[in-house]
């Protein structure tokens, strides 16, 4: 088991990593003294795989616990569910100091730390994550939202969770698919920060990929640390480090948009805007062909997909101009010098987004 | 002109008071270079005052207006209304920064500053109170919330403004109930605070009710420059200093939930609730006869009511106990021990609790 610190001042938190640990929960919750009224948000999958295990690992510590099941889907990251659950929530909440449990993937992570932000101006909430994405991205650093039908995760908070437990042990009963869309965020921390551990991800994808242990509970501990090493010294992305972490996201999100989030899921996405960042750094005379070449096999050899199908070029710029309201009118490209060296470069020309999208259509 | 400064290192701001000042924002705004396209949320009333001064002001600046006009009524400081006008409020957000001013009372900010807070995890916003109770009180500290129907306030988030202008000339508009419900704060800040402020209210109270200058000025004035300094030491009432302005708010939002939002508004319900504060603090023997006297005779001239109509003592108490949830099981009183100095007490007893609100039933 590790423990890493996650340093926000007053907001600083761990990240309890291991196998089969799950059971320990209650007893890191209770260290912090933040009640013992358990909110458990979860879907009825997750719950009927792993729900025993969460709730004994609690009961055990003295906690009150209550599920609250909402539907597996990205629609469920919306202001009315949010709402219709906060609703739920104050039945349970009878004078008593009520926490927030997220136990799940992205979208539960997302929907319940948005929740557990406005929620009378902000209560306790832990992250649980059950997805490998979740464990090595999205459960980690503040980042809640919930969509609305003008855009992906338009209304939200930085609001940190008060502990990130990752039991790796819960991976184990992922289908390969939800293993590959957290490789891509995996591979893109080896991408911008790691060299060594890309190499090693070169080396032993393949345990990865037959959830072998040391290997999933190692990459799941590396990208934990590398990302709370980026959270610590620029939370709100005001900085722009950690703007890094959006590398493969300007065009990944622009092709989930353009494919309408059923063609590809998040991570398969980020895989081709990862190859396209590539491209673009190397027509900008920032990395050489041997450096694309590395990333685009382990891309292929963990089965994220190289070429995009059935959706066109100018979908895709369509799409990558919605999102870009989000920063202003500008462009801004997070691109890489070399393995382990990323850097941020705005204004790049249309024309050479569109060539370098272009090679990857079908 | 004044210009106070609330100081929260790097979500610190002015808060502008003057007379006929509000041709000023669009030059305030500019200095802080956070975008030029003003959203501006009020309602059909006050735009229909003010709203050609609001405007002229701001596109004298360079600023782009759109106003948004909600329903003048506390049902607006709901998650429906939020969502619906943050729909809007895309359609007019083309790749550009957006700005919020709040153009209005307590409703109107606590509403805008929600938005403002959870709009792509938060986008600057402006307070521009008309009411006296929105300029010494909700206009200033950043809480911003919504209502449930399980509670007032029960969503929401601390969630600072960059500027607050109070132009006092607005209040000439303002009907005498308005202005005593705002005075129910004015005179909260004397008795928890500042005796010399107390002492210059009941000799000059009749100048405020009549709506003179600079006695209006100076009110919002002292009172804008407490709250700065309450909330600057405890921004988050973590502390127990930003608790005291809750003085009479524990009983008073009993008595205004009793009435169900309609027997007494905000300021009227804290006025009766800061009589039976002050004879709870008699009979724990913290103060005097001739100090709660001096209090009660400020509230009767100013025409606030001394007695609590058809409501009876039990729904009030009822109503305490639902609102108790927020504060976990033990109830908190802030209690004076003299003009200017407020206590914070514990576990007060609930008999001495319903004999104090007794004394003032008809």
């Amino acid at each position: 088991m590790h423990i890493l610190k996650l340093n926000l001042k007053k907001h600083s938190y761990s990240i309890i990593i291991g196998n089969n640990i799950i059971n320990l929960l209650g007893r890191y919750i209770l260290k912090l003294n933040i009640g013992r009224d358990a909110y458990v948000i979860t879907n009825a999958s997750i719950k009927k795989k792993h729900g025993r295990l969460l709730n004994n690992g609690l009961k055990q510590s003295g906690f009150n616990v209550r599920f609250k099941l909402i539907p597996d889907t990205e629609k469920s990251k919306s202001i009315e569910m949010a709402s219709s659950i906060i609703k739920d929530m104050t039945l349970y909440d009878r004078g008593r100091r009520v926490l927030i449990i997220a136990f799940g993937g992205g979208v539960i992570g997302d929907l319940a730390g948005f929740i557990a932000s406005i929620y009378k101006r902000g209560i306790p909430y832990t992250q649980v994550p059950t997805t490998l994405l979740a464990q090595v991205d999205s459960g980690i650093g503040g980042k809640t939202a919930v969509d609305l039908t003008q855009g992906k995760n338009l209304l939200g908070a930085f609001y940190q969770p008060r502990l990130v437990l990752s039991d790796v042990g819960l991976l184990k009963t992922l289908n390969i698919r939800q293993i590959q869309s957290g490789l891509a965020e995996v591979i893109k921390y080896g991408v911008i920060k790691d060299a060594e551990f890309f190499t090693y991800l070169e080396k032993n994808y393949q345990d990865i990929l037959d959830l072998k242990m040391p290997a999933l509970e190692f990459i799941v501990m590396r990208c934990s640390g590398i990302k709370a090493k980026i959270v610590q010294q620029d939370e709100r992305e005001e900085k722009g480090i950690r703007t890094i972490l959006n590398f493969g996201h300007t065009i990944g999100h622009a092709i989930e948009a353009a494919g309408r989030y059923k063609r590809y899921n998040h991570g398969q996405a980020i895989a081709l805007g990862m190859l396209i960042a590539c491209d673009i750094s190397k027509k900008l005379g920032l990395t050489n062909n041997t450096t694309v070449e590395r990333i685009e096999n382990l891309i292929k050899k963990v089965g994220l997909p190289t070429k995009i199908e059935k959706i066109s070029g100018p979908d895709i710029i369509k799409a990558h101009y919605r999102d870009k309201k989000f920063m202003g009118l500008k462009n801004k490209f997070v691109l890489i010098k070399g393995i382990g060296k990323a850097v941020i470069r705005k204004n790049i020309p249309l024309k050479i987004i569109k060539e370098s999208i272009k090679i990857y259509l079908i």
